[in-house]
């Protein structure tokens, strides 16, 4: 079986190549949430289709109603073995404010060792090195022991609609029996760690309305009720005693089994929060270490509100309406739906005669979590072992990426969410850039994944 | 002595020339809130100082900190007569939106027997009757039994802030037995009123703060402690039971005398607040009518709040920070300053750890209520009954205008609001008009008052 420092040694003989066609990815501006660059995101489609065609893939590109699924796979290993599935996505996020790039967004320009553009580590990046570990194994290995799917999406930054329909129509297709998702990362560079699974999240905006117009507070101050004043007061008695009073919000939540709890790293860094982003008021649920909340207890989060006068200066105004955006983060067994209807109605019974409340609710995503037993898991764990050189950790995400829950359904595998990003790489805002290190340990980690899995 | 009918001849005479003066005021655009239109205001006050001295006043211009008072007296009636203080503004408000004009704002038009221009009714017009009725008086008193002193201020649509400063600095020159604020109305065009006071006002702004940074809330969800959230129940948290539940916020409270409250009219037209402005649900405190609320009971009013994202979608971030804009409408014997701190220490004390409070007080103002027995009071009813032919009713304003607290404080004067402006004019917004009719009956008001008060 071929060992870490064979990995190694082509990836040092292939490195030109390999970068070269990492920048030609890069420099495809392909920015999904705008449609001025539509022909950029197709342009980077068919660059990656033809890519993986030269390859020995065969590639099926599938349409969504915005930018389509490459759908890749190399089925020589034959039934008798394990399949196993790669999720990355060819899109990148817009690139303003423009002028706070110190080089320009799609030249991507290296500086002490870091590739700086868009997408250089999210997605682009941790999808070459995925190609760039592909490209070793087919070069490598003696014989195909495994069967490799690859779903690389192009709206994954424009919210995955299209693609999650590509994903119940096109099941039959995707069966696998592992899948990792490579859009992940680490919690430090040097810190192996392997995700679990993500929280759920359901999204949801109401407003409420009394007078037609903005009224003057001192001509119907104490004539009018004012919705700002029973806005707050609806979201105040959304919690109660430090814990989320809606009826039924906690229902459905089982919680992790103790084995898995125990597995997972429990570190949490306060000073880092501190130091970091300036958090100096800490939450969570009662009864709950912060850990705890932000991991496998769902969260309920106003997002924004608004109301009345909110420029410079003062308009004494009383606001014909008031509003607020409120977010769920979901754990397993949690459905969006039931738990947008159920905070809804909470607020609706507390609604005061006369008071109008519209609402709207927005598309979830389901929580999802793998059991750390699980064979991805393990392999994972092993193949960041060997590469960081030291034991790897698990890990939750208390993020949503609704993808996940729809992979898992749609594959019917085992599955990880993996990656060597780190949350230094300024992904979404200027300046992103990825360290050549972590895409040498990326590569290496998925070269020893397969060999793993091929292995078995 | 002279009649209304003395009057009515009077105006008709000389109609033209009054109209013509009118019109000369409305097409200066002195709107004192735009720097550009600077030399205008000074040009307004030239005109209507020069106007007042060729009548036979004694004029002075107060600079102050923006726009000079036009001080005006004629005290030839002598000290052992009655001084009366007569109170305008001669500056506007913006134009904006021009475009919702139907003829030009500084163009002075009349349609359907209104003169439509950029303060026709607000306060050029109500000022122009003033001057009109003064100039009848002149014209046809035999003796002068009543000294005058015109207090015209440049500034009112922008704060009075140096207005206000004068009436401190110039407290000798304004002693007088009663004053008219001539920048109030009348509920409707045919009711006559005369308001006995303003309630007072203090606003302030409240931010909360934690992270840095907006935090990702399903990253931090949890961890972080949501300023939206507890800003929602620090907001929540100024009422129970129906009533401001900052301590000590009614404590200097006494009320209107029993008598003064039997006396207004407490005619509280709901149909017309839910027809007119859509309120379908109606606030007040609790164990108070929702006319006792408006009228004689302090306030608490959320103007504006604002924390996180506000936009169209979706962007689930914990923010750093939320804000919210307060306002008190205050009645006698409360002081803006002090209830404003008592409103910013209640806040003060629900904060959580590590959630750090700025705070903001505005400048406010006084409440100011005159009896309902005072000579002024008495005086005004007359001459509305006379001219309206009916009785006239005695109201309050739940609105605040500080400038009148300062003029009682300074003329130590009984005072009272009268005018003959009605809500339908459209002031502050495009095409301001003012009816001839109501021109006509405010000329005849003061000239009545000014006979009624020479007389006794």
């Amino acid at each position: 079986m071929l060992k870490l420092n064979d990995y190694k040694q082509w990836f040092s003989q292939n490195k030109n190549d390999l970068l070269e066609d990492y920048f030609t990815l890069l420099r495809f501006p392909s920015i999904s949430t705008d449609p001025a660059y539509s022909k950029d995101v197709h342009a980077c489609m068919t660059w990656l289709s033809d890519y993986l065609k030269e390859r020995g893939f065969a590639v099926e590109v599938w349409p969504t109603s915005r930018y389509p699924v490459i759908f890749a796979t190399h089925l020589e290993a034959g039934p008798s073995r394990p399949t196993l599935l790669l999720y990355n996505h060819y899109d990148v996020q817009p690139v303003d404010p423009l002028e706070l790039w110190q080089s320009p967004p799609f030249e991507p320009t290296i500086r002490d060792n870091c590739v700086y553009a868009r997408g250089a580590s999210d997605n682009k990046g941790q999808l070459s090195y995925t190609l760039s570990a592909l490209r070793a194994y087919m070069d490598l290995a003696k014989q195909h022991r495994l069967n490799l799917k690859l779903f690389i999406e192009g709206e994954e930054e424009c919210g995955s609609v299209g693609t999650s329909k590509v994903l119940v129509e096109k099941k039959k297709s995707l069966s696998a029996d592992y899948c990792l998702v490579i859009d992940s990362g680490v919690p430090h560079a040097d810190t192996p760690a392997v995700t679990l699974g993500v929280r759920g999240m359901t999204t949801m905006e109401i407003s409420l309305h009394n007078s037609k117009i903005d009224l003057h507070s001192g001509v119907f101050g104490g004539i009018a009720l004012n919705p700002n004043q029973v806005l707050v007061t609806l979201l105040a008695n959304l919690w109660e005693n430090g814990r989320v009073a809606v009826p039924g919000f906690y229902d459905e939540v089982t919680g992790l089994s103790i084995e898995d709890w125990s597995v997972l790293d429990h570190t949490f860094d306060r000073h880092h929060c501190e130091k970091q982003f300036g958090i100096r008021a800490f939450g969570g649920e009662a009864g709950y270490s912060v850990h705890e909340s932000n991991w496998i207890r769902p969260t309920l989060e106003i997002n924004g509100m608004w109301g009345g006068y909110t420029g410079s200066g003062f308009k004494t105004v009383i606001p014909s309406s008031a509003s607020a955006k409120i977010s769920c983060r979901l754990v397993p067994k949690q459905d969006p739906d039931t738990i947008a209807k159920r905070v809804i109605e909470h607020c609706r019974r507390m609604l005061p005669k006369g008071i109008e409340m519209k609402y709207e609710i927005h598309a979830g995503g389901l929580p999802a979590y793998t059991s750390s037993k699980s064979r991805i898991v393990s392999t994972s764990k092993e193949a960041y072992k060997e590469v960081f050189g030291k034991e790897c950790s698990l890990i939750l995400s208390s993020a949503s990426v609704p993808i996940v829950a729809d992979l898992a359904a749609a594959t019917g595998a085992e599955m990880a969410l993996i990656g060597t990003a780190t949350n230094e790489d300024d992904i979404h805002a200027p300046n992103e850039h990825f360290s050549l290190n972590q895409y040498h340990r990326g590569f290496l980690v998925m070269s020893r994944i397969l060999a793993l899995l091929s292995q078995s």
